[in-house]
């Protein structure tokens, strides 16, 4: 874990290596039922590359337009997911226990395309790129199986948003 | 390559394994840049893995609703995308070489999104879930690497596609 996390968004709680909260994120592994589940042995391997950290209401744990190369997975609590606009900040949803945060950026590079703000004191495991290519290399088949649950949740939002985009589509009729 | 392609979408001319079009391939993986690049080594072996088929202009190579888990990546040609809707079909996207079609359904098992017919004849290499499968267990860092692409593909999408909605949103402003 070599992300400096405490210092881009003090005052954050240190909760240690994600290990301790195994069962918490075990719950939140198990209702992604596609490909192979991961096994509590896996899981356990996982949780070794993330750290946790606790943060109370009103924190802004990632900032629209940073650059910043992790995603976090919510534990407990909520927060809320919002993009500037000229007369202040549009909310595009409230997420609680089991949202993923962060990943496009971890995945492309680009900036942080949205703010999130906690709304409730929020518990949450913070996963690098450092990280990830760690156990890409260290445990291949364990990354595939994290992979895979990434492109099940990227499939889902973007279902999601093109079906709420499709109204708005001025297509060619055909 | 399991899929039994050829019945489900005549008339196709079936151009051989994927192998023989390693050059066209390597292009396409080229044009993203982040994490580990494949080795022309390693796209030879996702290559043979996959299947190409040509189609001439016309030919519904995905229906809207129909299940599939495969997804297919244009070599040549131009495919148009489209989603039924009560007046006809509204175009989505017209797409040409090094897109990437058809993945939403192999990640997550769900109906197809929207159908994508031949403009142009096309040409076109298919990877089915059965395939990926094979490849994450017999050449797990090739596997990685191909879901990496894959995510960054994917995150691409929902960028663009939030953006779009953007407008849209009727959001509380904080």
């Amino acid at each position: 874990m070599e992300l400096n996390y405490r210092t881009s968004c003090s005052p954050l709680e240190d909760l240690g290596p994600a290990s301790s909260y195994v069962d918490e994120i075990m719950a939140i592994i198990d209702r992604l039922p596609l490909f192979e589940d991961m096994t509590p042995h896996e899981v356990i391997a996982l949780c070794q590359h993330m750290h946790c950290y606790g943060a109370p209401r009103g924190i802004n744990l990632v900032r629209e337009g940073d650059t910043g190369d992790y995603l976090m997975v919510i534990l407990t609590g909520s927060v809320v997911v919002s993009k500037a606009e000229q007369c202040g900040a549009k909310v595009y949803a409230t997420v609680g226990p089991g949202a993923c945060l962060g990943e496009m950026s971890m995945i492309d590079g680009e900036p942080r395309f949205a703010s999130c703000i906690t709304a409730r004191p929020t518990d949450f495991a913070v996963l690098s790129r450092n990280d990830l290519n760690r156990i890409l290399v260290d445990f291949p088949r364990l990354g595939n199986k994290f992979l895979l649950l990434l492109l099940q949740m990227m499939t889902r939002r973007l279902r999601d948003a093109s079906v709420r985009l499709l109204p708005h589509i001025v297509g060619t009729a055909i």
